[in-house]
């Protein structure tokens, strides 16, 4: 009997790469510049890990601000220094390609909350000496904005060219375009919506209560007791896993296919082919994530509401913008449906707003946003081209 | 910080009332009637767990079988006598009711391999004294309809006038129509498909490895231990739960409501009610089910697939075939959509069978063949009167 502890390294060395270890350019804000939070209490002093790509140009209007998804980090376009893998957007992100780091000046930071570098749930809590576990204040994504703009701040830049983010990091980039107007020239959400819906919550809820249900995860204070609930985060990924696919992409991909075999095994070892897929991802991510972290990020999303501060109106929170927009949507993805990116544009066409919007035809559920779509790419590359010309960037 | 383990009762307690309590009729098939199993086994002794409501008329042709769905059981029209709750099917099934008990024999068994009565992996291993746990042999749903058409045998009924089940429940009446073709003479399968999905298997997979990942499983010999994985089957619950339902629905019933709040609580308690709701059926379901047998069930569905034994093609399977068939789905299931009903009719047509297919516009996913939706008791009831008259039955 296999069962998804089994592939696990050595417990005692824990799999978790230690996130404090510097693998980034680190921000600190000190005990002068707190962060307020949306939860009414303060974060100092906190810190942001961050990365950039090209060169700010002398008047400072050529920065594309990119936001990552719930388990996405600061490694956009560079090798993840866990994984070895490239990084998550580099078919996007680079010299020549559609955000062009020969003309851009591009940066991403590790959200806060999260756990490679900037200040989250595995951080020391100053008042205790230990890490914050859940005494970290819940954040929200408008908090993980308002660290955005602190860092953008320090960074000496006004305005950005482009808010860029898909999953998570659109909503950011919503988030950016509703309480900075002024501050983005252009906005790129992507597979997003403005809030998060009951579905997905319900999704979340079962993610969280599958790392709250490993014993290891001890309150959350795994960390002091020299363990980590590694089983109950691998369950939470592989459930959500199923929601990044489409049901069309399981079939083609996998199918019913079986493993290594041509009949069934009769047992409860990894028969089908997605079973061992599943297993492979529910694995591997233990590696390279803090269980608390998962448990913040996925509770920011559900918190993920534009329309409610506005009186349940979500074009009030667009009124007066100056920004342009593009949004794309997958036609398969059903986490962040075409409905949700339609009900953005339909907000922002109330409010006359500058708004493009594209579905794209694929297959590949929630997923495709990170995967070579070249339809995508082009209209990613279209709208940052037209919005260069109309900001006078060369 | 409630997790789901916090409602659960007094843990020596164990939750689970032993299912080897007789609360129905059980009959036992001894040495001389193994249950030859797909996986190569025979399953001898064994006892299959049933009730019955109606009377069998003079010339035994009013027999209506129902199979029951993954965590259902053979309490269709009456009180569930661990949840006293009226049966899963009792808006159906009646006096007076589509399926008609004052003209029907209604006979319903709980599956082997499930654990209300009929042999299943808490039951005791005659080989080694103790409860089978994984030392059961794995179960198709061609072997659970062995063994009911075992039990059909022994009730002296040469043909069934109907067979009717929902999703697991439909599976095992399609298989009774490829199995049994001269003994089932209609089969209405309902919110089901020929065979499961590479999704639905990936959701089945979470749900195990969430059972399996929970330390007081044991490796499947809890109840020796005197313990319960309930918190891993809470969670399995709790994923599964989420694709019975549609998108829809949780909108429309939950949307983003808070629980008993006008604010966030900013913590990880139940915030939303939606998260309230699927915490209420994970520490639920923990009371009425036992762990492996939730192995062992889902394993099942996982592995049927009628086209496999005839060459991929799923016409062949019912070639010949003299039943008459009403296939019923519903527009927002998509663990079963429709799209797996119609697979099924376009294979029953090809062979020229009698094939009516309903699909029933709803909001309320996979659930709605449990809930009450009128367009489809109205359907049922439609094709029962009309077989019912075709068959000669008064």
């Amino acid at each position: 009997m296999s069962i998804i502890a089994a592939p696990l390294k050595d417990e005692t060395a824990l799999g978790l790469k230690e996130a404090r270890e510097p693998s980034s350019r680190v921000m600190r804000f000190g005990a002068d510049e707190p962060l307020h939070l949306d939860a009414g209490a303060t974060l100092s002093p906190f810190e942001i890990a961050y990365e950039t790509y090209g060169e700010l140009n002398a008047d400072k209007s050529n920065a594309i601000y990119v936001c990552h998804a719930l388990t996405g980090d600061q490694h956009v376009a560079s090798r993840h220094p866990v994984t070895g893998k490239p990084g998550w957007w580099s078919s996007i992100i680079g010299p020549g390609k559609p955000v062009d780091t020969n003309r851009f000046f591009v940066v991403c930071a590790n959200v806060i909350g999260s756990c490679m570098g900037s200040t989250g749930p595995a951080s020391i809590d100053p008042a205790s000496g230990r890490p914050y576990a859940l005494d970290l204040p819940v954040l929200t994504i408008p908090d993980m904005v308002r660290a955005q703009a602190m860092l953008i701040d320090r960074l000496g830049i006004d305005q950005l060219f482009a808010v860029i983010g898909g999953s998570m990091g659109g909503m950011q980039a919503l988030q950016w375009a509703v309480a900075y107007p002024e501050r983005v020239f252009s906005v790129l959400p992507v597979a997003t919506g403005a809030r998060h819906s009951s579905q997905n919550i319900a999704f979340h809820e079962v993610g969280r209560q599958a790392v709250m249900a490993d014993p290891e995860w001890r309150g959350g204070r795994y960390i002091e007791a020299g363990t980590r609930p590694h089983k109950g985060l691998a369950v939470a990924r592989m459930a959500a896993h199923v929601t990044y696919l489409s049901e069309a992409a399981l079939h083609r991909k996998f199918g019913r296919n079986l493993q290594d075999r041509d009949r069934f095994g009769f047992g409860f070892e990894a028969d089908f082919q997605i079973e061992s897929y599943l297993r492979h991802q529910g694995t591997t991510f233990v590696d390279r994530f803090d269980a608390n972290a998962y448990l913040y990020l996925t509770r920011a999303m559900d918190y993920f509401d534009i329309a409610a501060e506005h009186g349940g109106r979500l074009a009030e929170a667009f009124r007066g913008t100056q920004s342009r927009f593009c949004l794309v949507s997958f036609s398969s993805d059903w986490l962040f449906p075409t409905a949700e990116s339609r009900a953005v544009v339909h907000a922002l066409n109330a409010v006359a707003a500058s708004v493009s919007f594209v579905e794209i035809a694929t297959d590949k559920g929630h997923d495709a946003f990170l995967l070579d779509e070249p339809e995508f790419f082009a209209a990613m590359d279209g709208f940052i081209r037209s919005a260069a010309k109309a900001r006078g960037l060369k």
